[in-house]
């Protein structure tokens, strides 16, 4: 079977691993509070360019969400997302689960644009009604479609002229980054966002998220939530370790740019078929539709998820690709579909 | 530095570390639905002898706990602890994050009994209190003890009569079951809890608990609970990897049988030298009462958490090993006190 | 100023004020158990004839509808309803604030359907979504509409087929119950319904809705989530007197019916007089549209809420009639439109 | 059956009845946001002397509680109380349901000190605990028992030193302030609390309490607070009126000092016969201890509710009075118990 499901099929990274197996041995304390994140911490810092921010170290990306909106907002305030929105669809309602509503805008490209904050802001004028206080982003988006810098800039400038914080998502931070199309510098995210998450899981980590939150009014105390909504790992120095290692030579992004570029070389191999595609996307996720019966046999020798079934017959599958995906699976992919 | 100040110090195990090594490029489903899981669920089912529980695996203690008891509560019930209890004391108020009340018993030796659950069950008779529902024991306690079988037995019918469900917190079951003074078999936990965990990152992990679900009713659903509650790792099986070494050629009991030695050469040697305990602990962790000074000599070479503070001029400070204490530190202790 | 702003502009009905007055001086037991509230109870009881239905009284209906979705749900399950629905719009995420998402179908006419239940529950495969569990209508709707015995009964079947439960807000159910298009009797609810609620305030009452239910299984210790969530009323019985004196001598119908009359002559008169509706409705609640420079004109004399815009220069306002509205501030209306 | 049991078995004051119903047919605007609360609040600022304090009304005392501390706290914040205090004991775990922990002091006289608030401040450093972050005091308190100024003025200067909240919870306030012991005027209220509730359904209404804010911090969005949890009233004019009648003409007091009174000829009158008292209460409610054979005679034909069993053999009863109690009840029960 070859994998084209997601991101997360495999452990990590070599040079993960490596570090991982290099202070294995080691004791230090606990929770986070340890060298290793600390350097770790400023390598992110450093790399985004917000030397004022705080970092936190937590394991998965629901978990991040979900504890930094809850910290974020009030008891009646509520995000923006669009209608694609993880934080809206694929989190079992965490969010809610923490008391906060999620507004969300129909949407087929995952682009949230400051015409759909506006019209949400304008829908909930008082009281009787949940308080829109939180625009919540994915670069990439949910289906691989990434901002670009005037987009990420208007929202910043909806957001603050409506008193409303930006939040990102950055799962896949790094593939978006990294893609071709994209004109976002990572010190851009500071400048335009309130905080955002560097993802690690998809991008080479065992498991881990660095949460940066820029605006001082939402730093204090945020150890409190980490632990009171269970994210404080009491080996806090494995997510310092793993992160000080893609922060290292590159390796964050360059394993994303290889992962990026295997992920156009199947969307152009598959367009080339004659296939087309849910959306055009510059990530490292891709929506191609089929028929139905070609994903059939598809799913014999590979494994990937269903997105939808957008017309009778047809079948959009997302493909994923990462730092593991090997050339040969592109290759055998594109020739099982001549 | 020595590190005596907790078991979550280095990293995991060699052997943990090897099975993570060996699996790390091979490519699963996520979400815990791998083949590693299933395997390793199968082990801790046949050690505690219960065929037909549910296992589950999670990242952390605190994530466990919050998560079991608002899937097992419904919004008005509450759980009832000694008033050491770790859920009481040190999640920062997770269970109450989720909703629910912890009702303590005072307690100075961590061991909750039948007579306390009466007089709580007592004290809260209808609808204008919280209703008493789930009792929260840990096996090893927060202050080293252990329970007996006539104890956990006993606890067992009191919440049989009572209507009231039994959960055990095996963050440190190991050194528990391990314990010379013990005479709980695996098998005893199924027979009287509704629901127990199994301590991993206590013990040789590098992170991770495994929730037994014995009672039939609790088992609905139960990972909608980990999800919503970001306890869903992606790479699932980096858990089911880990509980597959632990529980292969007894090595979760071995590395245990390993710590509680240490402890009782330290504890013993600290007796001898003519200082008091807290408690008498016959598991890992062990609480020996030293004049400040000492404490403040011994700071600057040995790690270690303050525990409390008996009487002017005495301090309590915990010690606890691992797998990965060496018996050398724990000499240069014995030695540093002489 | 003439009010046909809302059915709770005044007080209550002069029936209910001497039932308050005549029982003001006797001491009863408080929190709902006294005798007039079990007699209230056994009178909704007959009317509605579930003779072994639970009936709570509570203050408000945005506090009956987060109460009982809360008592009725676990902690990931979700509420379906219309993208009008009350709990989806208007209560500022109540229903989250308690954890729970609430799942929406896009809708004008504000009734649900059994297709819309099925297209939602099939988005929602597993537990990386919330699970739906109880879907939530309104008779009458949001928008004055009012659901027919055969649209009832397909959602009931939908719900037992899919394992849902059927949950309906009375808040103007005798509106509902008592509209000339109306083929549905009260003996109907709890024959479909797992619970609903009878509303009082909107009808007559100062203050009230008796919540009525039905399935066993939602009976159990819902006394404690009323209390838990603020709505355990000290001198309960003020419920009860005023249910009482609702459910006597047909009052809490002949009083809707009144309202009703009232409501359809504004309708007819505006229709005749050349202006459009929102939507026909066949109860209290009436939605015309009007140029934007008439209602500018119109708010001088008349209190109304602005419903919508649905066109450049037109808007659409709500007009709703109750036990206190006169004949004589509708047939001004209709002579100020003219 | 003569009713002994609490101040809230009758309907209201005659006053505050004779304003509900002069005023029943007027039409005014809804949730509270009508003339008749706009005047009361000036009323209550007026009374209590803080003319820039917001003030809300609400139906109960739970509701206020626990909607005003989850507005006031973050998610991981707690408050401080007696083991005897309301929101601790007798409100089905409202405020844990909102997700905060009540840490107790535990006390018998009801009266938290600073020594208490300090202890427990100590107990919780860092963020594997909850955050103590409000203080939580009832006057008169839950054993009748009330607070002097310079205790009041401690706790504010304690609190504003370790930087909490104050909350003082004024259900039965008319009683503390109107008793023959008090030396705070209602002026000092808002010199000493971020907030407090003026209690009306334990003095003369038909239900409703008066939220003060005086620390602006704390104003910001409340009202979306209330509806939020459940609390808002269609009708809130009915508070407005209501209280707008209590603080009319001294009455809120006058009513208080008829049921102190009456409440000091009971007490004083069951020392004399001598028996012996769980707590002297210089408030409406006394808690005087009698033979067990006693209690069951006298339960015969007075109403009252059983506090405590301080010894074997002996049971200590709660008695209250009222602005409804009449001499006659206070004459019997003490012949009763000759």
């Amino acid at each position: 079977m070859i994998y084209l499901k997601n991101d997360y099929s495999e452990g990590c990274h070599p040079e993960v691993l490596a570090a991982l197996t290099r202070t294995n041995l080691e004791a230090t304390t606990g929770y986070g509070e340890d060298e290793y994140c600390k350097a770790a911490a400023e390598k992110i810092k450093a790399c985004f360019q917000c030397p004022d921010a705080d970092v936190h170290f937590l394991v998965g990306g629901t978990q991040v969400n979900f504890t930094a909106l809850d910290a974020f907002l009030r008891p009646w305030e509520a995000a923006i997302a669009t209608s694609l929105g993880h934080i809206a669809v694929h989190e079992t309602g965490a969010v809610e689960g923490t008391g906060h509503k999620v507004l969300t805008a129909p949407c087929t490209d995952g682009i949230l644009t400051p015409q759909m904050v506006r019209e949400i802001v304008a829908a909930h004028p008082n009281e009787h009604m949940v308080k829109p206080r939180i625009v919540y982003i994915s670069d990439s988006t949910e289906v691989g479609t990434i901002y670009h810098k005037a987009e990420l800039a208007a929202l910043h400038d909806c957001c603050e002229e409506l008193g409303l914080l930006l939040y990102l998502d950055g799962a896949r931070l790094a593939s978006a980054l990294t893609s071709p199309e994209n004109d976002i510098a990572p010190e851009d995210l500071p400048r335009y966002c309130d905080a955002f998450y560097v993802g690690g899981t998809k991008n080479g980590a065992l498991f881990g998220e660095a949460l940066v939150i820029v605006n001082d009014a939402l730093k204090p105390d945020f150890r409190y939530a980490i632990k009171q909504h269970g994210g404080m790992l009491a080996k806090g120095r494995l997510l310092g370790v793993q992160f000080g290692a893609l922060f290292e030579n590159d390796l964050w992004f360059s394993i994303a740019r290889h992962a990026n570029a295997l992920a156009d070389k199947l969307q152009s191999g598959i367009e080339k078929a004659g296939y087309s595609l849910l959306v055009h996307s510059p990530s490292n996720q891709i929506f191609p539709i089929f028929p139905d019966e070609m994903v059939r046999k598809l799913e014999k020798d590979f494994a990937f998820e269903i997105q939808a079934h957008p017309a009778p017959g047809q079948t959009c599958i997302r493909l994923v690709t990462s730092w593991a995906t090997e050339e040969a699976a592109v290759d055998a992919f594109l020739k099982a579909i001549q």
